[in-house]
């Protein structure tokens, strides 16, 4: 996920970036309980003072510690649009919490030493966890600034949902997965998506001349990122004016599409260019009525936009951990919730096989052991048959289908990468797993 | 209301302005027809058109016919924070139509033609219209880009949230109403506000040098909106960063406070700091948990919000119209409604018996014939005791308790100012009351 802030007191952009490639954070971090954000007290008082101030014209709304105020407070900062919640037949989950599971211990894959469960929400800066046996919550926290009400930025869970509404309009025919982007969008003519088929897209084995690395001042994430700011763009800026108009520029890499498994943010961008082309609605329109309402939410989500409007279809989200559970558990039941058939059956047996592994290995990812990636879910092909939604600093829907559990998770840990996350987080949920299984 | 843009391009600032002496509009307009947002297609299509993109950037989005898409959509435009609506005990309004409304007769006040109801809609930009006589729905209907579901930008309809609050917080203990500002807000010592008392603020019968005349340069009204601009500050820019800085340096004008009633927004953004600080609450969230949640409401409302997180309690609120509805309900019924005593019945007593009339004669709205305001309510003192909350371009909450009924209309009419849209909106609520009384 992306955000750039122009900074009109240089008069140049200082730039924003949570991103996955991302070294620029220093090691030594507060741990969660010194970073608390209600602790930290940011933006608390009347004014709020000077140093608990968090500012989205300084790009500080971004940094940690502050970011793990502003993930429950994104509207706050940004334009926003609304996914609207259900009004009518909305859900009620059965509560059975088991406190067994805060003692239940796990070996963190980087570490030889055993750690509990309740430890590991610390370790990974959790701000809220729900966990879902059998459809049932078993278990619900909350930390630091969200509360049970509130929302959370899902950030690359985001993808997640324009991956399965785009698998849902070819489930229903609307889009033929063999045909190249520009027969949906012609303006993509001319781009790297001009030959790149939905289903390439859909599984981002595109081959793109597109760098998300924040360390390089000419990668292309910063012409996205200029072109998405919702802010008066600077004075003398002749780029994008937004997400569309950058996405007809991005330009083709050496190799052919369809064969190495490269995960780029712009890839979901161009599917909710798609999604809204051929259904001529938005994709906060589109997720509410074909997915959030008949789910039976209670929150209203929203997505980040840019200056003409446009979601952010690739990191945009925020929504509500119980009405995440509610997606997390119709996906488990194989589209099926809330007394009706909201997903087709057949797309969610088409996430649950999964992508290319081989694509997979190619990739910069092949430390995660046979894994693939397929309508923008995360399939681990691991025994369990394990396949989650995820995105930076912590955000997961994790499915376990042999468990019959679903964990939705919400965090701010102040590294970005998932690679710093997982061997405290993949590990635990196993554990979780078991024991449900085992129950 | 007023918001205010920073035009980078010239390095200037763009001033957007939407206000109570406003005369910078042509006279000729589209008719409510002719600038059906939906007909104009503002950011319609996937991205939409120059010719129908609506910006924040260049002030665009609250120019009419533009405005007429953005009432319904601000949120798309700034930061906000949420109203959050009841998660239990929602209110469900029992529906009893009634089709005589519309061809409901009354001669407007500035003609000698009739005009029915339903012709007065269209002849104000009504976006929504909400009518309740004893509690049930008689007349609801939507127009433009206003969805039943959705939210309308309620301009100073939000003082009298603000206000109803601050009495509350008088008939609660909490507030003394001879107190002095400075005295709940020690900041506020040395502004005009320093020795006005809370009763002076809720009353707006401060003595302010405090223009909001938009053609003049150099109003206040100028100072207040660039300290309010949630966008970055301009490069060589050095007033006031927020809204509660700003207040500290408003002076006061030659006269005492408590004689005249006039009319500024900035005693209620006072008001709206001094029930923060003394109840340590967000406007946004006291105003949820004190009545939106009693009330029942299902849609979220917000609040636009300056760089510091702070709502705009001035004119920044957006709600939905079956949500004010139970609030105006609620007011009518003395402060009871779905099943709990929400305000204290005395504060209801106090609204309805009005404010000075005699200030109120002396003031620019003198036209408005033996009116007062009271604790940022219009007291309109006519036989049948109607009350209201009023907002430019349209929007009210007029409560007429003799006929038992609460209107609540949404609309963009084209000019900002009420005397233009009271002419044909004041005689058609008396005739809606005649009606309903003899029913």
């Amino acid at each position: 996920m992306i955000y750039l802030i122009t900074n009109m007191k240089k008069n140049t952009l200082l730039l924003l970036a949570i991103c996955f490639n991302c070294t620029l954070f220093a090691q030594n971090y507060l741990d969660a309980k010194e970073s608390d954000p209600t602790k930290m007290g940011w933006m608390k008082g009347f004014p709020t003072s000077d140093k608990t101030l968090v500012l989205a014209s300084d790009g500080s709304f971004f940094k940690f510690p502050a970011l793990r105020y502003s993930v429950c407070h994104m509207r706050q900062f940004l334009p926003t649009t609304e996914v609207s919640a259900a009004q009518k037949n909305r859900y009620k989950f059965k509560v059975k919490l088991d406190n067994n599971i805060d003692q239940l211990k796990f070996i963190p894959t980087n570490s030889n030493q055993k750690m509990t469960w309740s430890e590991s929400l610390y370790k990974n800066y959790t701000d809220g966890i729900l966990i879902l046996h059998k459809g049932k919550i078993v278990y619900e926290k909350y930390f630091g600034a969200l509360k049970p009400e509130g929302v959370h930025a899902a950030m690359s869970v985001s993808k997640t949902f324009t991956g399965t509404l785009g698998a849902m309009l070819v489930a229903e025919g609307l889009l033929d997965e063999n045909k190249t982007a520009d027969f949906y969008v012609p303006e993509l003519k001319n781009s790297a998506f001009g030959d790149a088929t939905i289903r390439q897209i859909l599984d981002m084995t595109t081959s793109l001349k597109y760098s998300e690395d924040y360390s390089d001042p000419k990668a292309e994430v910063w012409i996205f990122s200029a072109a998405g700011n919702p802010l008066p763009k600077p004075k003398n800026y002749s780029g994008p004016k937004n997400y569309f108009e950058y996405l007809q520029t991005v330009q083709k890499d050496k190799g052919n599409h369809g064969e190495i498994f490269a995960y780029k943010t712009v890839n979901t961008d161009v599917m909710g260019w798609i999604i809204s082309r051929v259904t001529g609605k938005s994709l906060t329109q589109l997720l509410s009525e074909k997915i959030w309402k008949p789910l039976g939410t209670h929150i209203d989500g929203y997505y980040q936009v840019d200056a003409s409007g446009i979601a952010f279809a690739g990191g945009g989200f925020s929504a509500n951990i119980r009405d995440m559970g509610m997606f997390g558990e119709m996906i488990r039941k194989n589209g099926y919730f809330n007394k009706k058939q909201i997903l087709p059956k057949s797309l969610i047996e088409d996430i649950m096989n999964g992508g290319s592994q081989e694509a997979f290995r190619k990739s910069v990812y092949s430390s995660l052991n046979n894994w693939s990636y397929r309508n923008m879910w995360w399939i681990t092909h691991n025994e369990n048959g394990a396949f989650a939604a995820r995105g930076v600093h912590g955000q997961t829907i994790y499915i376990n289908p042999a468990a019959e559990m679903v964990i939705v998770r919400f965090a701010s840990h102040p590294e970005a990468k998932n690679s710093k996350i997982d061997p405290t987080s993949l590990p635990a949920y196993q554990a979780v797993a078991d024991y449900l299984i085992n129950k």
